[in-house]
């Protein structure tokens, strides 16, 4: 087993865990701000350039209409004034006031409270309408009042869910776009939620997987501690126009920090700015650690403590040996995991963002930390995107379109392994639908991220909640494997057997010497100095020889120490070595499926007009990868013939494997079109002869006429992605009938 | 909302529940008994006939061996007999004790302890060592010692798995085999695990859903109390030769009522028989409930107390309203789930057949009550398999092959709904491979079912540990709906519109009549008769008219009252009614997938030796249908252009949609054969040239040659049965060759 080095700072798997809370956050201030503007909020990120002149301009305005107000009421109150003066000078105040409602509501509009939020929130109103009436979520346990930040899938969010999973782990190879499991020959695993805490111990998660809580002090409910300091701060923002700047500037960088605040500090701003329980007015406590795992019992005794797991990548880490041998003891190889996770938010908010029960979709691959080139990383080095690294969040700029390639090989991303990934993510979540505009992959500022982690990047996707981290796509180095061969004794390494044998590095501290100089420290030292690297020891070794001796830090005391020459040995022996024994790294993609199809809803969804103008319609334009139903089938008017020809038709969409549904109630077609664009139906065939019949396509409403027997095989063909809509349309007739759109 | 006229047992879907515990258990104890011989064990159920004539029989053997012992030992003593009348007796004796011992072998034999039961033994162990090395499952959290009752599939146990869900769900439309969800378009809906209390409240499980419990007094072990008596009385029965009749048909009939015992019933035989902790021979304590849910806590206050669901049917039911508008206000449709269940056992055993978390997918039929016909029953009405209804199990027969259509209209299954599950059951099953010669379907007794429900039938699988529920399949009445409604206060109801107004029914209780003759039952009384079904009602009345009074069933008092003329009135009246409003009844099919694979895995497996004889090679005889793995490629030797040709045939079969591995390690092609026969991977190609190839098949192990362009469309033909092996044996020529089995 691999000794430790460092000690790590807990760092978890970004999507289901809190951010590392660095010990001194003041250090961190700028670099966070800078984050922190760009990840928050929609409304903190798009107008942050502009929202200072807006509130300058603003005041300015104010202060005329002061002036002016108080300019006026002089006239009046000396009475030497004449009537055309005084009406002049109201009428200046008249202009003044509305320049004035003019500046305030650009600066409303510019913080987000203004109809450009309204907006949003409409919009997203819309879509949540839509996707509960037509059963893609039900709110858990509706007829008992349902529970909090839990969700049923009904009928077509299920079938959506299933779709993604599918071609997640490509069951969907009809599509032809081979996903994760089976294109990169992964392991799938399938391990219990239920774990034991030694397990969550390893992990770091019984320790440090917690939010700040307060509770009314009266009524003892929770509250986010965060979450209200964030609320009253964007509530003043948006609120209170006459702000002055100095106090606009301090709470928008609280915003900014407001994730490395630690329980003191924010505890000290909530009693600053006298923030109490938001229902009763209640005092509140003092912040404290919430862990946010599901606590259980495992068997009878109530002595063996388990937990829901919080994320499904430990039990991979755990059967990495296993999983390594059935490998053929190779490396590069990567397991994967679908699978329930969970995490008891104290209050949840988002509606379906952020939910206590979900499902994550995570690959563990697993790399000799000395290469991490990966062979198929030519098939995604051409494709551009938005990408956000470091540099442009801390000075201040919006995320580029750059190419793969371009950003591995200048060390944007830091190596080809976790660029493919990028890669892989992009084309996975493009094809399901994802506005390409409103996707980006933002590199973790160096405090945001574990000292251990080499890289780390999330797809982010844009929403009517600001831009959401759906994918991390994480290079965690070695920390899980050492973490639990620690903990459990079996070592969890590889093996790279060498052609010839090598020479061995020996590093013999001088247990004497260094318990005279360390004391109590003496065997933390030790251990970090039998760690070294061969670089890091090979570089002691050379200061030490040049200059007696040199500065080393240890980790798990967490300074640097001075080390002299006779405090250690360091040599290449003789003694030949025949393989390499080492923890190999793991680079993580961990895909939130709900929030990923949540934004998908949203990214998708569109309203028209009616026909007749009078109501705006609703629509999903899935593409048919994801539709939950990729057909329709309606016979024009209800008559015996036309059932006849509808069932035929079914039966040979059933025989061609194509979804779908018939609709013969006796309602008008243009209404039956409405039923099911408002669940994403792709294509849909009229019956309107026993010959022939039209098909008609989701979002141009275009019709083609195509004779009965060719109709499940032209739908195949457009649902399987063999032709498009304009090969079919040059192909077939176009129809334009009394049968269309009615709406 | 239709009042609850029984406030009914609470009773459990039966694959995650205990059996009801009658009150009175020595009420049914014959039935029970001849129950349990056929469920409980393979060896009690097998056995049973001749057991009782073995027994007497070693008894006479043992006591002619005792009678011929003493004459010798008389003779000896006596000094007066020769030598040879003492060598005869002693000759005579030798002769009886291997009459004996060759009776006392056919009794152990018998009831399973000897060499029949090891057999199974050896051949359980087999299997699990294959299906443990090859990572079709693994111990979870093994690093740590495990957890008992927690398995982890690998990955070829998670392809199965998988495979059998999509084909469950019918993701996997090129088999022709439609399967449940796609089928009978089912309403799939995806619940979260985590439950609030008031929903299992309602449906009994917080109060009934149990196990018996006793503990070691002095180290706190747990053990189920029922697998204690169970485990004496077999150990008695297969060890203790010599147990006189009397006491071996005591412990029989414990085995066979094992599951009626109330606590204070078990506790008393446990003190009786003196029965100890078997770790440490410590005293028990009394048998006491415990819940076998695991419990958890919703949100931060630890007020809301949440289970994590013990089956995936109550999600279902609270949605019924929702589906119910969702499918149109139509009857009959079912809505289904998969997904994870829980279950706290006190000490699993059974290995991979009792877990702690484990896969069910649940259909809940919704029908009307007065109408369970079933338009697709035709399709399965001709199925001819074996079943095991009450009256076999009560007389002591076997099971026996019926036709499904005969069961039915005979009455023997309850109505066709029920009957076309039990079909679509069986074929299922049968599709996966599960053996029909090991597969019954067994109606539960009176006294296994809740008195609402109108049928029910296990599918049960023999494997080495008896005869297995791997599927329930039950008409459960109105009770889970009834139990919702009442418990949320929301009508979970269908209306059945009148084509024409029908007579209304009107019942109305006397209150005050009532009242003084059942004074604080009253409550109880009224609504007991006011939802008694039309038949009731006029049959009462009719008996009210004829005798002045009659008695009357009070399910919620547990008695029969004397009703009189004067306390009811009971009228058809002119108001009319234009809907009939209803609580459908449920049809449940509730399928254990761990179960099903695991049996499928023993149906499956078989061993066959090596070429040279000098092993047993492990096989999986899956059909392609549960394969994990369709197909290998294997380069004959290495070289270069056999590479080529490989990775070309890979890609092929990638476009065809065929999972494959390519395996080119310079191992021997027979050792590479038999490394996936041991994984059931139904096909092998060998590239022996360039241009054509060989096909093996696993079982037959016979080969095909085939150009090797139309290698991947012949694979994909046999993969997805549109052809059999015979059919392209038929047409391409036999291949014979060096590169045959070399195993």
């Amino acid at each position: 087993m691999v000794f430790m080095r460092f000690r790590p700072q807990v760092i978890f798997s970004s999507l289901c865990s809190p951010k590392p809370r660095t010990s001194s956050p003041s250090a961190t201030l700028a670099a966070a701000a800078a984050r922190r503007r760009h990840t928050t909020s929609v409304a903190t990120s798009m107008a942050a350039p502009s929202e200072d002149a807006l509130r300058r301009a603003l005041a300015e305005r104010q202060a005329a209409v002061d002036a002016q107000g108080e300019a006026v009421r002089a006239l009046k109150a000396g009475g030497g004034a004449s009537k055309a003066e005084v009406d002049a000078a109201v009428e200046a105040l008249k202009a003044l006031k509305v320049e004035a409602g003019a500046a305030a509501r650009r600066l409303q509009q510019s913080v987000g409270a203004g109809p450009g939020g309204a907006a949003r929130e409409e919009m997203r109103q819309a879509v949540v309408n839509t996707l509960e009436r037509k059963l893609f979520y039900i709110p858990s346990f509706k007829i008992y009042r349902g529970v909090a930040g839990l969700y049923d899938y009904g009928p077509p969010g299920c079938r959506v869910k299933a779709n993604v999973l599918s071609f997640w782990r490509q069951v969907t190879p009809a599509f032809r776009l081979e996903h994760f499991v089976l294109e990169e020959n992964m392991l799938e695993v399938d391990c219990p939620c239920v774990t034991p805490e030694v397990v969550l111990k390893a992990s770091g998660h019984v320790e440090k997987f917690t939010d700040l809580m307060v509770k009314d002090e009266k009524t003892g409910t929770c509250y986010r501690a965060d979450h209200l300091l964030k609320d009253f701060c964007k509530e003043k923002l948006e609120k209170d126009l006459t702000l002055p700047q100095q106090k606009a500037d301090e709470f928008k960088r609280i915003l900014a920090i407001l994730d490395d605040l630690s329980a003191e500090e924010l505890g000290a701003k909530i009693k600053e700015y006298g923030i109490v329980a938001p229902d009763t007015k209640n005092p509140l406590s003092d912040p404290y650690p919430f862990n946010l795992m599901f606590q259980t019992s495992i068997g009878p005794t109530g002595l063996s403590v388990g937990y829901m797991r919080p994320e499904t990548a430990q039990g991979i880490f755990v059967n990495f040996k296993d999983l390594y041998y059935y490998n053929g003891q190779k490396l590069p190889f990567a397991a994967a995991q679908i699978g329930q996770a969970f995490r008891n938010e104290i209050s949840p908010r988002q509606g379906l963002l952020r939910v206590r029960e979900f499902t994550l979709a995570e690959i563990e691959h697993f790399v000799d930390p000395e290469d991490k080139s990966h062979p198929k990383f030519v098939d995604v080095a051409d494709l551009e995107f938005l990408m956000f690294p470091r540099e442009l969040q801390l000075s201040g700029d919006s995320a580029k379109s750059m190419k793969l390639g371009d950003a591995v090989s200048k060390g944007t991303v830091n190596n080809e392994t976790l660029g493919y990934f990028i890669g892989r993510v992009y084309l996975f979540l493009t094809c399901l639908g994802i506005d390409k505009a409103r996707l980006r992959f933002r590199q973790h500022l160096p405090n945001e991220m574990a000292h251990y982690a080499a890289d780390c990047w999330d797809a982010e996707i844009e929403c009517s909640y600001g831009w959401i981290e759906c994918v991390g796509i994480a290079d965690r180095s070695a920390y899980d494997l050492k973490a639990h061969s620690e903990k459990s004794g079996v070592p969890l390494v590889a093996h790279e057997k060498f052609s010839k044998p090598k020479e061995k590095l020996v590093i013999v501290p001088s247990k004497k010497d260094l318990g005279l100089a360390f004391k109590g420290n003496q065997k933390m030292v030790v251990e970090a100095l039998e760690a070294m690297s061969e670089k890091e020891a090979l570089e002691m070794k050379a200061a030490l020889e040049s200059k007696g001796e040199t500065t080393f830090k240890v980790c798990t005391l967490g300074k640097d120490v001075v080390i002299t020459k006779k405090m250690v040995s360091i040599s290449m022996e003789k003694k030949m070595e025949h393989q390499r024994v080492f923890t190999p790294s793991v680079i993580e993609p961990s895909f939130g499926i709900g929030r990923i199809i949540y934004c998908l809803f949203e990214h998708s969804f569109y309203t028209r007009p009616s026909k007749s103008e009078e109501e705006q319609l609703n629509v999903f334009r899935f593409p048919p990868l994801v539709a939950p139903i990729k057909c329709t089938v309606f016979p024009l008017v209800k008559n015996q013939e036309f059932d006849d020809a509808a069932k035929l038709i079914a039966k040979a969409l059933t025989t061609a494997a194509i979804s779908h549904i018939i609709d013969t109630t006796a309602i008008s077609i243009g209404r039956r079109y409405a039923r099911t664009d408002e669940i994403g139906v792709p294509f849909a065939v009229t019956v309107d002869s026993t010959t022939s019949v039209t098909i008609r396509e989701r979002d141009s409403k275009e019709q083609i006429r195509v004779g009965i027997d060719e109709v499940a095989s032209v739908v195949k063909q457009l649902t399987e992605g063999q032709s498009t809509w304009a090969d079919v349309s040059a192909k077939y007739p176009a129809h334009v009938g009394p049968q269309g759109d009615q709406e």
